[in-house]
């Protein structure tokens, strides 16, 4: 038997286990961060709104001009087949398209690459540890790192450019913060190491529109705030605004809806999770499980 | 034998061909593209300001709080036996240090993680192909893309983030020029990719000092210059100002000088390779083989 316990990929249509699954270091996909992905949850055995995620990660290969052959047909064939030979339930699932490298000896033109797909899974990947997420996460805001703005490098083309969040990270563990939210130039708030946010004022809540991700888990909690009846608005978001708001939350695959207790040196909702997070939270793993939104996956049996 | 003539890399103490080279798919270097390197060039068997190069790389991975227990004088070992074995007497050495993977299961905190140190070498890499290079290249500034600022990620640390040189090459191809220049977000002229640029205007040379790489070929062409009798300052270079001056060309350790002939729908020095650019390209092609900026590679005799 294989062990697939850590994992596993889809490399050119093998399935392998992910200790073996790699790229080459010449790859643009490594030397020029020349990558688009995405991440689709597999949770109690099901895939996630997985033609969201297959429809958002076909328009970042689209808009990034990579062409591996797949189609969202295969793609969704190869994760499938990958997920139930791994045998994980609660999975963190990745497509990823690179650049690959010139046909052409010598090429400098990424036109001139041969792009291509892989895939892999590993256990479920909680952004913020579930503990500490049902408590309330305590987050830095930055003010020395910008978001790489939109005009440098297109956040909806979903991207392995973290340098401006690992650096955030690096000064926010270092202040004892569990992350980080990157402002960008003009003092708006964009969004951390994979996560989105949201600050609730009342009953409205905002999630900034421009400089961010659209990401899946955020379009979901849109839809289950304006459920509740919530004032949801897509729009630039102050610092300040943010600082004042009387609950602040994150979205993110990883983990779903995550509270914030303290940003910077502010108590958020009392130092505590607070109830419209809360409720929000406890709603998003409730949708993992309903039928609408899931793929069930046929596991293997065990042999 | 082992067929090194694609290059050679070093991994974990062995020497592999190159093709056999490379990094787990979930490596933070990959996932995260959480790397610093560098760039040395060999030429007729020996490499070429290698100090210069271990140096800026050393202060990289502190800058990137990178620890991968390799030191100045491992680093330069490893390189030498990789070129040496490779039998490559031009080549392009990269020198890679990874952030790795978590030691400790499900961390998302980037102290937490295994750094890790590898190199490769391929034969000589030419930024613009030497024909072009020696009549003098067509370049676009771009006015759409901008290269990511320096408070988003640090420029003077070496690194992988290339989304923004790669939008504005697709520019650059699809409109017929060979490569392209990026401004900053205020108009400034930064770099493009893979390389320095300098404005000559009279006996006067400017070059950025801010948002850029500060090159080793940069810092040589600069000496070189000031040896020749120019005066050359670093400080901000506006668009217009570019456009506007006798010459221009670019630094690169892929190719050394690269002048200009035009930019945008300008003709630069009346369309062809200027003068200054010429001497200064040919005197680099000098000083590689200089032996007071060489460390002759004690290659193994063919068996």
């Amino acid at each position: 038997m294989t062990d697939f316990s850590k994992g596993a990929a889809w490399m050119r249509g093998d399935i392998v286990p992910i200790e073996q699954a790699t790229i080459g270091v010449t790859d643009w996909g490594v030397t020029h961060s020349d990558v688009t992905y995405d991440v689709v949850p597999v949770w109690n055995g099901g895939f996630f709104r997985l033609s969201d995620y297959l429809e958002r990660f076909m328009a970042s290969m689209a808009a990034a001009r990579m062409d591996t052959g797949m189609t969202p047909a295969t793609i969704k064939a190869a994760l499938h087949d990958m997920v139930a030979r791994a045998g994980l339930r609660h999975a963190y699932v990745a497509m990823v398209a690179a650049r690959g490298t010139p046909v052409i000896p010598g090429s400098r033109d990424p036109r001139d690459c041969a792009n291509h797909f892989y895939a892999w899974c590993v256990p479920y990947i909680h952004v913020v540890r579930p503990e500490q997420a049902d408590d309330g996460v305590a987050v830095r805001l930055s003010d020395t790192t910008h978001r790489i703005p939109p005009t440098s490098v297109d956040p909806l083309i979903k991207n392995y450019h973290w340098g401006d969040f690992t650096a955030g990270l690096f000064e926010a563990k270092d202040a004892g913060f569990e992350t980080v939210l990157l402002p960008d130039h003009t003092g708006h708030v964009t969004e951390g190491p994979g996560f989105n946010v949201f600050a609730l004022t009342g009953n409205r809540i905002v999630t900034p529109r421009d400089g961010v991700l659209h990401g899946i888990t955020r379009k979901t909690v849109i839809e289950m705030a304006r459920a509740e009846g919530h004032d949801v608005s897509e729009e630039p978001l102050s610092a300040t605004a943010l600082l004042k708001a009387d609950e602040v939350f994150l979205s993110t695959s990883g983990g779903g809806v995550i509270p914030v207790a303290r940003l910077n040196d502010r108590h958020v909702s009392n130092g505590a999770a607070g109830p419209v997070a809360r409720k929000l939270r406890a709603r998003y793993f409730e949708l993992l499980d309903d039928p609408a939104y899931r793929t069930d996956i046929r596991f293997e049996a065990p042999s």
